[in-house]
């Protein structure tokens, strides 16, 4: 694991990339911590965001989860790349029930192409916590494609 | 394969399942083909489905391709049961640039308490369509819970 | 997780089953720890073993992933049942170059049929030990077949 | 899916690396297919090979699994090239109580650097096959170095 960061700049590159994500802004997501390897998304429960039985729906467990592990490998990327998620693996170990859904990723192994994340995912209710769901996941640097550019990888 | 359903019913309880899902509503996504142990869920492209590309989030990729693969698992459940996802394994395949995505899950072996679905996720832009990811998805029946019962499972 | 075993002689019925694993003999395997929701599987590294540049093959990491998922998830089951792997997937984070193989399995989620394994397998050469792939598995308690039975569940 | 092989010579590549997997003749699997994104290997039932039950063992059906899927990417890369497992995921469906094992893996998406097959496990029984496993996994093109090199990649 090589959590030193090639970019120095490498939060407010993740921060910004996150904010272009409109799907995150649209399930009303939140970055609410990023560090070398590491990055945490939260999303507040509103119906929405539900299944059949008023969980958050698995959809949107997975989507932070994988927004959560591509800016996890991303913080570890060089300022001139970009990251694509190449597949993701998720376990619903119990219903999402709660009011609020954390996403946390970590870097399990950063290589020059691929870098491998693991995610846990916890929901909230009230003031007990308890873990839903988690996945492994790999990542894929786009190396020489900026992530603010405008054209697409 | 067993593709008789148990239930004649099986394409309404369907229906109405995903009609409760409210964030397949919230993300525009439609119930397009049900048929014993397939399922069919379509989205058309909009802003707010996006990551930082403008392509479909690999999040709605996901989501819709859950849906279906628990859709397709349903329809060969009996009516007295509800379906809840176990896990979902993505590959993407490319990136999902195109107006319309849509997931078709199959199921591959139905048991008494899990059913494996695989699905195919594509995209059409005008008049190509391309495959662009693919999931291998673990479902799970819960015997005796009816889908439409209000208390959760 | 529960990390309580109701089965109270769990170390002996997880020993007993896998020294019926003929598979787990013929490859070397040694059951090197088995505790409450967790067990730790070793293989010494033999040419019989490898792929084609002399590492372990990818499918010894799976075997003993999975040998050592299930065990772990069968030190919680009740005595009456077995164990079944649904499914399990691994990333392989660097090639297994050493002279030990070691698969460490914990029981993230131990649920009445299902259980969810997470495992980390690790290869030492000389003094120094390094992670080379990571797994997560699903498991399936088969009761009132005990392991033992001379009829496959 | 590109199903032009860039190296005419693809077939012999493939069985010569396949011949340097001491594993896969340890464990008598026999490579009897090799096409254009294609491959099937086979094995057959010896007591060596089994789980508690006498059915083949899981990490038998992985391993096979993961040098079909391997092996399939390998056709359709450059001859100075050698391939390496980023992932696999396996699902079982049913036990795989046979006298043969036959393992057989299709590209699904041939990329610059990654390759993604699909693969299926079936169980011969006298005349009778059957379905009993199924596998999404990812392979990487190592450029540069040749297979048969010496040296480690």
């Amino acid at each position: 694991m090589k959590l030193e960061p090639v970019d120095p700049n490498y939060e407010r590159r993740v921060r910004e990339s996150f904010a272009r994500q409109a799907f995150m802004g649209f399930i009303g997501a939140e970055l609410t911590d990023v560090a070398p390897g590491r990055c945490t998304i939260e999303v507040s429960h509103r119906v929405d965001l539900t299944q059949q039985h008023g969980f958050f729906h698995a959809g949107v467990v997975g989507s932070i989860a994988d927004s959560a592990g591509g800016y996890a490998a991303y913080t570890l990327m060089p300022a001139e790349s970009s990251v694509l998620s190449v597949e993701y693996k998720l376990n619903l170990l119990k219903p999402a029930d709660g009011d609020r859904l954390v996403a946390t990723a970590e870097v399990v192994r950063s290589g020059q192409t691929l870098t491998i994340c693991a995610a846990r995912m916890s929901v909230r209710k009230g003031n007990e916590s308890k873990l839903c769901a988690t996945a492994l996941m790999t990542m894929m640097a786009m190396h020489g494609h900026a992530d603010r550019s405008t054209e697409p990888t």
